[in-house]
């Protein structure tokens, strides 16, 4: 895999150097204390860290806006701890080895070690919120944890192999677009006083986080494993209905394999890898990307009102690629 | 053992109303949910709550400044909760089945449960802390969070069976005087713009913290197993070295058993048993207890500055309480 430095370098430029100021203010959490395990998991955590979009989306929306550049970093660190720490606990719960093709921290550490590192970047994370000194900001901060965590436990108290879509969109809003909702919106908030920016700005984060995950739910039944770096149909494995297979059970109401899935037809690995060939040639992928296409659209009539500007189109690309992406 | 309710009734009367809004505030954040199982952890973890001495001491100190009812009210639940949601990680991490007698949630429940469920504790209290609208008061929130993590990275990345006084005092800052110092500083905060009375209130807190944990670790030794609720020597039996053995080991330093702590000793049960007795029948718990009530002399000092009140009187009581106390 490539570095991800190298990739934004090629893909958004003018928040290369900011992006690399990100990095540094998240390594710099681990520096005054005493713990070399803790910095080399915080190395680990960033090496593996995949593509920076949320703090991107954040500067992005910033600059254009005009907002200043420290309380953009500090905003763009905060937001990544966020999510990184959320990906470290989900991990160990769901006992994942690897993600994005690297080793996970449960996979190398024991479980009190990774809950610690956890709970470390969570609290960094809400540090640095606090740093932006801008209570708005740090109760929008603390909503979005508190929307992330409902959602995982939402998750694990549903019932498994269950095909709805209110559940699913749920479930991604939780997962994924509150976090690019907030990025976008902090960012519009330290930059704008105007409402009708911020709401659009909250729009664009929100749809295009939605896009973000529909997307990555495709490339669970599309991608190449070695690029996705988990296995194909693994949501299914573990129980998770996602928008592909919504679409593939509507149209396959009486599909054996389909109606198995709420009995626990998801547990049975021959049943599932079946599914997962019939969803992968069905027109269930086709429907669910011009779904994203459709939340993309949104977000681009949403960014309309914003002042034109290079970051205007640079965050019209951004929205492009979420769709457009193989990993 | 007794409804902690019913024990506040009799302890501190004048807060005894505020507490039971307290619990309300905490047991809503189950509320908006769909989630039964979290409502009866909430409820567990509440029944097990033991005795609201945080939210107390930031009630006492608040109604005796004359600080805003609602903000103390929710700045009690949110230090409670972010308290309640470090002891249940803790004891995931420790593998604990019993605190103060009752099973831990990680008793009854997966661990990937007990993760999430503390991390939605940490989410409600940050959330909470928010709430009372004041910037300062979330850098505050902020920065203990923090503190209380490392403090638990701290001593799992430390060698086990080491006896140090500096790692002891820092240990039992970052556990506990640093939430008891947080709350009555914050209290104060909402209360007067005197920084002498903040920093006095935040001297109180921070002694009587101090002294709370050394008593707490002297009961680990003379302690009824029934009432402390967990097995007589157990942080000696975790590798954990605490005040009175410091002291114990202070004066004996050629005893064989101490001598063998930090090459693993506290890894045999029959030598740890050994030396809990030696150290029961020594001068180390007299000598622990002397530094407790010195803590605690502090405090009092420190509280001088207050103005003349039945709520001053009560914090006196609290102080004198902290060391009295056999539970």
């Amino acid at each position: 895999m490539g570095d991800p430095a190298v990739n934004q370098t090629t893909t958004f430029p003018s928040v290369n150097d900011q992006l690399k100021s990100v990095e540094q203010r998240i390594r710099e959490q681990a520096g005054d204390e005493q713990h070399p395990d803790l910095r080399s998991a915080l190395e680990h955590l960033l090496a593996a860290g995949g593509k920076r979009i949320r703090p991107t989306l954040g500067l992005l929306v910033g600059n254009m806006l005009g907002a200043p550049e420290d309380k953009l970093i500090t905003l763009g660190a905060s937001v990544e701890l966020l999510h990184t720490a959320t990906l470290v606990h989900d991990d160990l719960i769901d006992g994942a080895l690897l993600r994005r093709g690297m080793p996970t921290l449960n996979a190398r550490w024991s479980p009190a070690a990774t809950v610690l590192t956890g709970d470390f970047l969570f609290a960094r994370a809400a540090k640095l919120a606090a740093e932006t000194d801008y209570l708005p900001l740090m109760k929008l901060f603390s909503e979005t944890l508190a929307t992330i965590v409902n959602g995982e436990l939402t998750q694990m108290f549903s019932a498994h192999g269950v095909i709805d879509r209110d559940n699913y969109y749920n479930r991604i809003y939780a997962k994924t677009a509150s976090l690019f909702e907030m990025s976008a919106l902090a960012a519009s908030m330290v930059g704008t006083e105007d409402e009708l920016i911020r709401d659009s700005m909250k729009t664009f984060g929100y749809e295009v986080g939605m896009a973000f995950q529909i997307v990555d739910d495709i490339l669970d039944f599309t991608g190449d494993q070695s690029t996705v770096g988990k296995p194909i149909g693994s949501d299914l494995l573990n129980g998770l209905v996602t928008l592909p297979a919504i679409y593939f059970a509507e149209a396959n109401r009486y599909d054996e394999d389909v109606l198995s899935l709420p009995e626990g037809g998801w547990k049975e690995t021959a049943r599932v890898q079946r599914l997962v060939d019939a969803i992968r040639q069905s027109d269930a992928i086709v429907q669910a990307m011009d779904e994203a296409r459709n939340a993309v659209r949104r977000a681009l009539a949403a960014l309309e009102v914003a002042p034109a500007s290079p970051e205007k189109d640079a965050l019209e690309d951004l929205a492009k690629y979420i769709v457009d992406r193989k990993v």
